[in-house]
């Protein structure tokens, strides 16, 4: 298979929200909307790769607004670099008040998935080719997120991370 | 209202994986499992506050396992921990194949909550209290998760952060 | 396969009653419940047999309460007691007013399960071990309650039921 | 409100198995056909009070055929009989394999509803009247079942039952 | 197979409109509906050919009335007449408002569907038989009605249609 | 409300084809697909108007494809006109098969709606503005394409209609 560029793996989902997916106050509930993130990442990771990707992690999500139901949600997502069996997906959510038309950046989030064959074992995936000013950007950050990501689910000590502790000498974490 | 104890805040659920929950080797999608896990968390940070609640953050999730159709999926959640309007709440998710008994940890990930009013504004939160040696440590470990939380969504500067500082200079992040 | 402990078989859900879980006055609908306790109840039989089950039949059920949407439900079984190749489980409802606490036993009912194998075959199924008190007494009681099924199903002339005969010169029928 | 005719109440519904309906052998789950027959039933209930109604009870239901996925399902009931607020529903469920033409009764049940009002009190109902045979035998032998349920529920004692015990005396139970 | 009648095809489905199907004004989505009308005129399909049907067009549908949460929906079809491999189901839909017994027709359409062996390759199809006057009339006009879906799917000159071209003739489209 | 430019009202959605979508091939049903395609045009007709809007039509649709389970549907629509207090959206179905990227035009269709007040009323809708020359096309026949459903639902006769006519002398029908 040959290499795809980023913009290949690009995914846009819209979504009503229903009746069912709010919680008591008639606000999309955050759980229905990880879902959806998930699906919208994977069909990004699977235009990358032609294979079954099984999802393996989520960062840290924020969500920072309350979506009422009868809004629309706005998933974008695309691969922003692929490692050796693994890549990883920043998926876009926004919403729109379709009363009004005020539209709004809800959060972001990286998922992660590995590309498995038919029996479930990992695979090597090909890499993605990051074209504009802002994939390569995601391209060359992955690096350090990948790290931090070690780190948090403990495959990686802190003394061997360059890249987050020089991160850490600049005082910032993100 | 009165503290309630974590262990009021528990909450458990028993899920079968049906057809419409997997991917296309059979095996559960990570988004259905993050939504599983996001309505039983609600549910332990509801009877910890006896309010509406909304999910403001999941931290980082990671999956281990593939967990094929037909199993069961066991989600148990509390309360570790209250703040001003916010409380974290802890999820543990196992699973069994039922034709073998055999049984796994799958993994665990921590929810944020708010407690909210009818027109949507945060309220405050009683504490909830903790009693056995496991929620008194994980009582205690809120305060660096939280903080850690700031630190990832730019709320703190990482200057202003004693409980991580202390924590990278034991050279480990988790 | 070894026998199991009544225990062992112990499954507990919780579910949140959503929007399309109720009728035009906003409770829970009698047939939601019926399902969320057939699945519930049919987890406790492969766990008493590592099979597939099938639902042979349920006991009288009766719906004392309104459930308000969203209210949590609380569902737990036990298998009671094995026959040949058929079993019946236990399934205790309750439901809780998550803005309240106020927490009431909803109702109770017994299912009937056969165990299968690939070709949808029953197979025979090992004895489930009562340890409680109460797992006795329901262990003891099932002859009884299966009596009753076979003589509500036609497949068994009162003359010949020498328990529900007893009972009913005792005069009770339950 | 006028009196209704028993076939004023007659509802028919042609539902089709899909995958998450069934079991891990690919027959329908017993608590899916529970949940449809419910709906069905109330349709029944609410053509014969055009009141909200609530299903109080179930009575002892048997399941005597695999019915595999991608068969129809065909669901009738009617009401049988009205008391002060409360009604009895029989629904028959027969299936079809497409592929064959091949046509099985399945089961029958009978249900009961109350119709409440706005405030989900009960209020009560008009008679409905049999016109056929069957419906006049399905009429006269509600009191029966009906004595049954308050039997079944610990409502009624058995010295208090003449229908029942007049069929004891006749050594069937049903 | 033998040649079935055309009411050997008939199918009837009554449906609930629950929250999840309406709008933002409580009413029935149109697409929920079709839906409906298409699994419906499947079975309808199905039971002509005793195979597995494909949707291969559906004709010019017109929705004229808005259909309230809570209401009854029924859906009834039948078979029309059979083509090569190809057949024609004419489904009818009317509503029920349960508080009022107030009953309307809603709309009607035409369905056309394929049978298909197990690769997926259309198979010939028996004749159905009309004999009621309206099924007379509507397997009659049924090859109108074809003439026009080849004439709108670009598969046929108009100058090649005859029948269309009369229709034309006597000033009338339908 | 000002008007709005047709690409104001590009909608796009991506869906994956779940097992419950699919008929007993494993290929999506049509049904599913036309309620995809409606909520699609609905949200493309909500961003025109900013009001609540009622499907009131479908133009003849034609399947061509099956499409497996698994694959990924994008539907795309825009509004092509508006009229009084109706407009015409066009829905464009594309599907890729994931494990080859095959990518094929599916099928395109025209919905109609009508936007409504809070009482169910149907109110005037600004003009949407055509700006590349595929959407001044598709402006300019809309007229035309209004005309037939006016002629499809007998709302006009034959000999009021100068457009159709028109084509019709020309030999064409679309």
């Amino acid at each position: 298979m040959n290499p795809v560029s980023v913009a290949d793996t690009y995914t846009k989902k819209t979504e009503l929200v229903l009746p069912n997916d709010t919680n008591n106050l008639g606000n999309l509930m955050g759980g229905i909307l990880l879902k959806w993130m998930d699906v919208n990442a994977a069909i990004s990771a699977m235009r990358a790769t032609r294979r079954t990707v099984v999802t393996v992690s989520v960062d840290f999500v924020e969500f920072r607004h309350s979506i009422p139901q009868g809004s629309v949600v706005i998933l974008e997502s695309k691969v922003t670099r692929t490692f050796n069996s693994s890549m990883e997906v920043k998926v876009d959510v926004s919403y729109e008040i379709l009363q009004t038309g005020e539209f709004h950046h809800s959060n972001s989030a990286f998922y992660s998935f590995v590309a498995v064959d038919q029996s479930g074992r990992s695979i090597p995936v090909n890499p993605v080719i990051p074209e504009t000013h802002e994939e390569k950007e995601l391209y060359e950050s992955a690096l350090e997120r990948r790290e931090m990501r070690l780190l948090l689910s403990g495959r990686m000590k802190l003394e061997d991370s360059q890249i987050v502790k020089k991160r850490l000498n600049e005082n910032r974490l993100f």
